[in-house]
């Protein structure tokens, strides 16, 4: 059994990359090309998906963009699509999901069987027994909210609990109760360096997710300074628009590998 | 325009009931006889509508049983039923969402443009800007989590703040900062009458959503004498499984029926 966090520290090493394209596909951004495909959604993910599969330490399409627009056919389509093709790279389905335990259970079944992805994003809200249904599956990843990326992370995130944040209680919770079979990883956005210093000070290795560089003011060099593992590697740092809409023409895919290699360049690489 | 709330109030008065049905069909408990039809799911809910929309003050269709086994379809087919044939009966999609802005915006679609749900759960977690997506939309629900009825539930949300629990931090900020539409429910479980009561004293008359009651241990008489707003009614009270299968027989909607009925009886009334 190859769990999700040996398949990302080999897609680390193999990819030399920390960057985590995230697949947000929105109809009326695509290029002209695909725009009238039934499939275009797809399409469009697969031409990504090519351009920087072997650059890339994980794939992460987010759940919204396909839901709202019940394209549910075409985000199955593309998970697959990287297995069959790239199956050293972990797929991580960002829905943030959270229930009480019983359903849990089948928003489980539904990213790692239905879906088949290698992690998902769940939110921590609900507590513990509302996580346990997604880490009993040992081989998955559970990317838990800690700290998210939005300005609006602080109306409960920055909260003080006996004179911590409530971020930072999470971070605890995670790796010191949560976390006993070991595939729990954590939502850090980049917008604030410290935050990734104080969390990763309380987690030891554990894999963290980073969005928030670039678009929304997060810095990829301090991330990368104070966010790095024991191994120099352990983040997956997020980037979605800058990357799949890096060019509105059909040079699209091209220009994201640019994008891509631009920030492994500015350090995101271990 | 009618909104969310004026549909719920009218839906109290008229039904005389604070019962709340949630339709979490699970293809393994369904009767024999509909047990192998392809829209096995969708003609169970059809049943139990058909037995309980005139005792009833909302349903609640839960996401995961449907999305776990690719079932979307037949929860849209829910939600329309019910519109066609009930349109009295506000529609609650429990479905858990919350995200960062831009892509909040897509959960928001899903809900209320995609399956034309009057009302959907959200996370509180990642704060106000995920929760105005939802808002924004003056004539539907957003019912945030407050309390949840689940063990788990305290490990984050009783957590002290400045003297106060967190779940009651999020009670403030719904009814005080986020609600300039007036369309914010939140979601309190029963098993601590006590916490319903502080919840109410911090949001007036806002309607709470109730899980817990029954299975779960909460006490319906203690809920209702406490939870109740200044017009009598201000709650819904949430059963799925003790309601939907009351008998594993073909007559699993007249039984169904007949909790909700004892559930008025036992003083689930305005």
């Amino acid at each position: 059994m190859t769990t999700f966090n040996q398949k990302l520290q080999a897609a680390w090493a193999k990819s030399r990359s920390l960057v985590c394209v995230g697949l947000d596909p929105e109809k009326k951004r695509l290029p002209e090309r695909l725009f009238n495909r039934p499939d275009a959604i797809f399409a469009f993910n697969k031409a990504i998906i090519d351009a920087t599969h072997d650059i890339v330490c994980a794939f992460k399409p987010q759940f919204a963009h396909y839901a709202a627009i019940a394209a549910e056919d075409q985000l199955a389509a593309t998970i697959d699509y990287i297995h069959d093709r790239y199956p050293q790279v972990p797929v991580i389905l960002d829905a943030k999901r959270g229930d009480v335990g019983s359903t849990a259970d089948f928003y489980a079944v539904e990213a790692f069987e239905r879906y088949g992805a290698d992690a998902v994003t769940v939110n921590p809200y609900l507590g513990g027994d509302s996580i346990a249904p997604f880490t009993k599956y040992a081989d998955k990843g559970v990317i838990l909210l800690c700290r998210t990326s939005n300005p609006g992370g602080a109306d409960l995130q920055e909260q003080m609990i006996d004179g911590e944040p409530l971020y930072l209680r999470v971070a605890k919770l995670a790796a010191q109760q949560w976390n006993g079979n070991k595939n729990i990883s954590l939502v850090v956005g980049a917008t604030v360096p410290q935050v990734i210093a104080d969390v990763r000070r309380v987690v030891g290795d554990m894999p963290l997710l980073v969005p928030g560089v670039g678009a929304q003011g997060g810095d990829l060099r301090a991330t990368v300074a104070v966010g790095r593992d024991s191994q120099g590697a352990g983040l997956m740092i997020n980037a979605s628009r800058s990357v799949i809409y890096a060019s509105s023409g059909n040079d699209f895919a091209h220009a994201a590998r640019g994008v891509v290699e631009q920030m492994i360049e500015d350090g995101a690489r271990p």
